[in-house]
């Protein structure tokens, strides 16, 4: 077995480690997002860290209230002009922790004297030496390039800070439900994986999601394009209106990733769009309607609340990135030309 | 002549009306940004306007080091979650004004009493009605699908902005200048538009650029995807690094935006990778030895300083959107599916 399915199937249990062990430390960084002086929340991050942070955006915006800004790196690097983060809690999302530009923000952040924070799979990386407080990830070595277990526990770390911000109990139960809901989604999705064996002609794909999910659509569309060199794309259905829609070509292949929740509407208006452009739909849903209504269903377990559905909805994409690099003869554990930890300013 | 070719060719003169004629209304706009309850500007925006955004994210980042995040409208409209918004001043920016999900954001800004502010090229659009302070965009109507004037007079009146909130005379003497380099860019680039041809095969291209010009690769994406139907997508040269470089194959188009500036290097820095890879290089640039080193180069006007080069390098762009187009038969006045005015929420 490759490292890659190996760590995918290790998500749920590297997923109940992070929820057991560091529910006290989640709770200390609520501390900080709580005080009166944070105005709003700025996140430092890369590759499927930054689609975590995407995650945050939504999740920390709704609790509290708070808004979520990105870095943007070359202001603090190549500009050398960094913003003033008055009202600003500075958190960098790193699964190596090695990125310079990353942290780089959180060093101005301790030089203006504003709370800094990091998620890291390392907690002796450089990231975690600049920050105040570390959230390890407790998702044990990853040796795929390909980022599976450190990004879902990125996401499970953002849950267990978001139910400690409004101490909230039906949060942290509905949580600590996700490691077993995760164990059934990666038996389900490998269960329906052989449907992808029409799309071994593929030269691309669109991914659409929306709100919570808005980084479940970026994730997926960089795992397929990681390991199989695809060239795959995320768009909100919003955005994809507003021009980009015009490269949707027949037989183009859509994956609209929607699970129950408000923003599930948003992203099934698109449907008669994608129809109309005859384009080839694959749906990540748990809404029976939809799956219906897509040439290829990639089911979701039902009964995950809409705020934790990311933690399942990236799995039947990690199951199609995998699949479709192996039916092209790829190795998913080397793609090639790409290094495990990238070094960027 | 097409409009989308007369719009385009109508830049300088809309550019120089613009300038003219909203100076003072600028400065009321940067005497907002300078209050001292002001900690971050949040924008709302859809489509080309998004890529303008990104230009006030570096420009106005710069000016006052005052830091820019944009609007995630989901959680205005979907969700009905606003974030608080204390320490914010709101800025709406849409060519026709008639996004309600733009609106809703100044709609909340105003309902907790935060400024609002909008530049619109319809200033008796829903969304001016709802803005506190409207700076029109003054490019004349628009009918061609694809935005060209009112993209060159958003960044413009950005400029302006940032030009007042500095009360910088240095800085306002540039960007007089500007009209008449983008007159001089758009003679230079249809100039060199008949190397085009050789794309002709291509099935998509990966736009890479970075700071000033990071909205520069996202407008050059999305105008060639909306004329041609082309799958184009933009990146950060950091970015592209951690993983999506993967997707670069050989043959593969990748046009280059390096204007002279600090920002330069970040991107030819990733020649070695793009040519390793094997990928067409098309560069658009002042610098000799890049335009040396590209199969294609797209040469842009000499002089320009780096803070106004989006207004000249996204020329180039427009330019080669339009040949693609063209050499595939395609109307670019009116693409396939596509509306002037897209409504969503």
């Amino acid at each position: 077995m490759s490292s890659l399915e190996t760590e995918l199937r290790e998500q749920p249990a590297a997923l109940a480690r992070l929820l057991e062990r560091q529910g006290e430390r989640a709770a200390e960084l609520a501390a900080t997002f709580r005080r009166d002086d944070v105005h709003y929340v700025l996140i430092a991050s890369r590759g499927s860290s930054s689609n975590a942070a995407r995650y945050a955006q939504y999740v920390l915006g709704r609790a509290n209230r708070v808004p979520v800004m990105f870095a943007t790196p070359s202001l603090y690097t190549i500009y050398e002009q960094p913003p003033r983060l008055d009202g600003a809690v500075v958190l960098g999302i790193s699964q190596s922790g090695a990125s310079p530009d990353v942290r780089a923000v959180l060093a101005e952040a301790r030089r203006q004297g504003r709370p800094a924070l990091a998620l890291t799979n390392d907690p002796d990386s450089p990231l975690a030496t600049e920050a105040d407080l570390v959230l390890p990830l407790e998702a044990g070595e990853e040796r795929a390039v390909a980022a599976t277990k450190t990004y879902v526990n990125s996401l499970g770390a953002i849950a267990l800070v978001f139910a400690a911000i409004g101490d909230d109990r039906v949060a942290q139960a509905e949580l600590a439900r996700m490691p077993a809901a995760l164990e059934e989604q990666i038996e389900l999705s490998f269960g329906t994986a052989p449907a992808l064996a029409e799309y071994s002609d593929a030269v691309g794909a669109t991914v659409v999601a929306r709100g919570v999910n808005y980084g479940t659509g970026f994730e997926i569309a960089l795992k397929i394009r990681e390991l199989s060199g695809l060239v795959v794309e995320a768009y909100s259905p919003a955005d994809l209106m507003h021009g980009p829609i015009a490269a949707i070509q027949p037989g183009w292949p859509v994956i609209a990733v929607a699970p129950t929740g408000p923003s599930h509407m948003s992203v099934s208006e698109l449907v008669p769009a994608l129809v109309s452009r005859r384009a080839r739909l694959l749906a990540v849903s748990d809404v029976p309607e939809l799956l219906e209504q897509a040439q290829t269903p990639l089911p979701l377990v039902p009964g995950v609340p809409e705020w934790l559905s990311p933690l399942v909805a990236v799995v039947p994409g990690q199951v199609t990135a995998m699949r479709l690099a192996q039916q092209r003869g790829l190795d998913v554990d080397s793609p090639p030309g790409l290094n495990k930890v990238t070094l960027t300013r």
